[in-house]
């Protein structure tokens, strides 16, 4: 969702991020311009810094505003897992930023994530204390699923009933653009935003998120897209680090498991390089290491990393453990070499008793056996509540796109 | 759901539309019967002008009014993807008309589509600025749907809740009447009917929305029976052509695509049939032509109509070019002749320039390329604003089934 | 969800059933507990008498409530599709007992029955006459549905939203715990707790809803766990014949059809000899007799049983006659067997002829042919009437389980 316009860039910046908000904006425009047919092509640089392509229309006496992110410049850019280049988010210091859609964990800096942490203390609050919350009411959420997801999706549909929204919900979305009927992404887009206020999609191709987002003229989040990006696993990965530890900077995580295809780890790693003093210990099977590309940027941006075979070790001294599962499918047929990479490295008592009293164990979920149950009982076991705070992430990122701040 | 009967006219006929006055119904029989058990079978003339058989049976202190169409009469008529008989629907000047189901685009005259459209209209302005509508508030829609249909189910969602109503969801309603279970639609209905207010019904089998609504005590929706009727498609086609172009007396319209098997095109010819001076142009491949029934009842309605093979030369002339897909599926094994018939009329920048400024292209969507990309920035590109409309349409049936005018 | 603990018996034991309630537990135990980590292990006896190990931790400013049944001593008792123990559920005269979780038939005793009927039939009444009742409103509830029961599920949906209640619904909850994601049920449920105030579970496995009580810290509701329980099934057939007959004890009642393996029959065997006077027939093909626990259950609660052979007798006599259907799937590849079984006895209108006047014939749905369609116009036939009272006994159960008496 682009938020501004060359000719009237005040008042919409305002006011855009809400539904009621673009109402505002149509009807600026239709006191702005005549009731004959006409389109106007104009060049808009969005607040978080996306070049867009804003197309208005008037007929009769309605107007249409189509979006479309000129995206030329930056092709091929996104295909792969986890791009390690700059944060995109322009942060306007004395102001609040303005949120429109949340595309890929790389759009956040770390004022931005700072802000968005803050609103989603308040959502624990309103979660905890206002179970009949009205914030969002009249706003319509459309959780438009290309592949099933159900706990991420039952997270962000609880988060919005949780404000008081309502939830459009599809888990077969594939059959909107199936290959017998052919319909594209961006078609299918600017039907259902014609239905809803927010869109929730969950995609099986990298990059897909973007392109809804382009399209729209509502906002979106991306709810995972292919190897691509999900990034609302990234900030209730880095809000619940804050809240168990907290703090961010000089923290000293761990990394355990599979951190060549984990986009969680990936993504995690990116985000943590934007705070002071961070130590990262890569602990992984041979197999499984962490690629080249993150371990670059890392160093490039001063963040000190090394990697080990001994979790033990590591756990001793770290903040976080953060332990992930490996995964079968990449190992094809090698299910010897699958074996011996999952039972590497356990988190178990043993393991705990290593770690400090002030430490946590976190997991993106859902997990095997790399986490044994044993460990679920200790306070330090950080891995439901993480889950848990997804949903205040969650909660706070509608309420942004919705209502704003 | 039938709404009057042979003892206690005056009262139900005014009420009954809503749930509420299903309930006052209830209590006016708990007043006028006794409570023995006994079974009263009667025959009552609905406003819609179907027969109905009226089953009222006391048992305890409850009531139960069960109602079946008579239709034995009619057997076989409905079996063809559009029958071109007369309009069913009674409308009294002066008087608001009662509707009770919603089955098939037949059932609407010239002065109920104007009513409906007339609540449409307002229905655009609650879902602009009303995001909070109560409306609807404690009704509760079935959506029971036997083939998926993403987008005319989330359409009906939309509306619903944007009218503060709240929705039950299926997509596998399949399961109720599985061969292995092999429960029949009728007694699928009789739960279903326990659990809402208002069933919104997709089948597979055409007539089963009939057999529906001629089951229910509350009202049916027909969102599409196999090969049968889509009526709220039909109905948001003509509001579209009439909120586009402002007008449907003397319309032009330009029929293009596959118009033998398109139920769309097919409703469209025959709801337009209602109007003054209208002249269609049928454009398609020869392989999938306009059908001779719908040819003779148009010509028996004076309704102006011919064939072409120019689609440049009849855009020039139209307020309408109304744009379907080529479905592959009809044309099996034989892929040439598809592929032929797909690339013949295609709507792309050169037909948008010979089209008149005021006149719009429209499609049922979802297309593939029998429109260009590039004509979706025209502004008189009509399609997505059709999609709209649909919502418009929906809720303005569920507020007139459900609340009444 | 257990409910009471050692140290703070009354405060807890007053408020726990409401989300509400388990949020005063958190800020009692703030109170009440230092902010650094520990850990308190105790052991609680809750209400419903079973055994519990309640989990206390704090971290930082944060309190989390861990439940796990202790559940050692009864391995291996819940195995069957109807263990005929007693009644676990404690009732104090002169206070409303606490509900906690309804996990199985044998849980309710006559005076908890007795007392959930009385709320059904105050759900009766606000289903009727406030149909925007809010009684419920900020409650969500989870629909986790292992797999698919669309009619259940759409009867737990309706009633939550009948009370202004909001639903979260997944029908596809094995991805959850997916052979390849191999995520234990545990794990979902303290995952899907965080999202929702209360969990309605169907599964495949017989004790699965036990193990999700035991796990959750939030009330959970079995909607059916393989050839195990279906609790709810079992109190609306109770409370419909309550309804009908106007009486449970002394009431005479044939079970027809396949005996064998349904358990609906067998649950309300077992629920209707908690009542005094009652006789129970047995009606069913040889292949599909009702086994010999029931029988001996029968007999040692001291309730008269006795086999026929003879429909029309039988149902001469009753007062209620449950039809029931017979399960194709379970005679394999013996077609033969199971055309001869199905056939065997059909309540048609001769039965009904030989039925008494306030009889009544039910059936848990879906039915085939082993009740004829023309039996349904009889006021004496129940079955619809049944099904909708699940949504009253399930409006009741939601209640009490989420903001208590």
């Amino acid at each position: 969702m682009a938020t501004s316009s060359s000719f009237s860039a005040y008042t919409v910046q305002g006011q855009m991020s809400s539904a009621e908000a673009r109402k505002s904006l149509h009807y600026l425009f239709n006191i702005s311009t005549s009731s004959c047919k006409q389109s106007i092509q104009c060049n808009a640089f969005s607040s978080h810094a996306y070049m867009k392509k804003m197309r208005l229309s008037s007929f009769g006496n309605q107007l249409k505003l189509g979006i479309a992110e000129r995206s030329s410049q930056r092709k091929g850019v996104y295909c792969s897992a986890m791009d390690v280049d700059n944060s995109r988010a322009s942060f306007s210091p004395g102001k609040k930023f303005q949120l429109d859609d949340v595309i890929e964990a790389q759009q956040f800096d770390r004022d931005t994530l700072s802000a968005i942490f803050e609103v989603a203390r308040d959502m624990e609050k309103v979660e905890k204390n206002s179970p009949g919350s009205q914030i969002l009411k009249g706003f319509l959420m459309a959780t438009l699923f290309y592949e099933p997801s159900t706990r991420t999706r039952l997270s962000f549909e609880s988060a919005m009933k949780r404000l008081g929204g309502e939830v459009l919900t599809t888990e077969n979305a594939r059959e909107f653009s199936s290959a017998a009927k052919g319909e594209t992404l961006e078609d299918t887009i600017r039907t259902v935003e014609g239905y809803s206020d927010i869109i929730v999609m969950r995609h099986f191709e990298s990059g897909a998120a973007r392109r809804a987002a382009a399209t729209a003229g509502i906002p979106v989040i991306n709810a995972g897209d292919g190897p691509g990006q999900h990034p609302t696993q990234a900030l209730l990965d880095v809000y619940t680090i804050e809240r168990e530890v907290g703090k961010l900077d000089g923290i000293k995580l761990a990394l355990v498991g599979d951190l060549a295809n984990g986009r969680t780890v990936r993504s995690l790693a990116y985000l943590l390089s934007k705070y002071q003093g961070v130590k990262i210990y890569f602990v992984s099977p041979d197999v499984v290491k962490m690629k080249d590309d993150i371990k670059g940027y890392l160093t490039s941006k001063g963040v000190e990393w090394e990697e080990s075979a001994d979790l033990m070790e590591v756990a001793s001294k770290c903040d976080v453990v953060y332990q992930t599962r490996i995964q079968r499918e990449r190992f094809g047929e090698r299910v010897d070499l699958y074996e011996e990479a999952r039972g590497k490295y356990i988190v178990d008592k043993d393991v705990m008793n290593a770690m400090q009293k002030h430490a946590v164990v976190m997991h993106p979920l859902p997990r095997l056996d790399e986490i044994t149950v044993g460990v679920d009982d200790d306070p330090r076991a950080a891995y439901f509540r993480q889950a848990k705070n997804g949903l205040y992430i969650r909660m706070a990122l509608l309420k942004l796109l919705l209502v704003g701040w």
